[in-house]
């Protein structure tokens, strides 16, 4: 007879492999268009795909963005229109995601995202974090998500007080 | 004389070269060690690095998490306690964010995170879009935060209706 396992004795199980961890953006229809060129001209986005909504209702007069995956540096970013549909993944937007930016460039960063239409907020700062450990400039978007732009962290050793 | 150009008028600028992107998900304090621990059993994600927050009050007995580096496939994920403090990132808890996780076994995947104490939302679904663009469900975490669990998403070619 096979024995089963409460989760919580069962021993560890062999982990599940992911290829990918894409964050996802997604804005207020219809402004995932607009969002995708933002993040091409602020942070040097590629495009690398890009999936329209197929049009299901009549008076939908302007294409929706299903998808559009953009690679910024290694990783890789989602931005979505929100869309009112049963299929969608979320029901609001997503105003309030925090993203950190890593560069040597960090004040050419900081100006070119703000050319773009960013607005900078408060001052380059000393970070101590592991993610933002060096200098460290912060920069809201037009669609509510927050991405700090920081130097690469320095190593544990530095960090201590 | 130096010719200065308006942003619109300008060229295309050198851009700026980003060497990471990592996605910062900031939980009410202190539960950042317990969403560390969370994401290792769910998502089987490894911990590269963790940096506490300096104990500057006497009454705070927990000491915090200031960023916790996660791997998880290729990607980085951040993981910090909310801290109340001028030099915070942020000011609330990111509570709404969304991941899509790809996988070739979205079942276990799906089963895994259930177990490590994610909420299933919906059933197993067919997606259609670049970034969930074949089998996707989809989890909430303790944290309120959206992980969408899908095979690799198909080739544009098959995604046309």
């Amino acid at each position: 007879m096979a024995e089963v396992q409460n989760g919580a004795g069962a021993e560890k199980l062999s982990a599940v492999a992911f290829t990918a961890v894409k964050p996802w953006v997604v804005v207020d229809a219809p402004k995932a268009s607009d969002a995708v060129q933002f993040y091409k001209t602020a942070f040097g986005a590629e495009e690398l795909s890009r999936v329209m909504h197929p049009k299901r209702k009549a008076d939908q007069e302007i294409p929706l963005v299903l998808s559009a995956e953009l690679k910024i540096g290694s990783a890789i970013v989602v931005v979505s229109d929100l869309i009112d549909d049963d299929s969608a993944p979320v029901k609001s937007a997503v105003t309030e995601g925090v993203f950190c930016l890593e560069t040597e460039e960090v004040e050419p960063a900081l100006s070119q995202a703000v050319n773009a239409g960013a607005t900078a907020e408060g001052e380059i700062s000393e970070g101590d974090s592991a993610c933002c450990g060096g200098r460290v400039g912060k920069v809201k978007d037009p669609y509510g998500n927050i991405w700090l732009i920081c130097s690469p962290p320095k190593k544990c050793a530095d960090v201590a007080a």
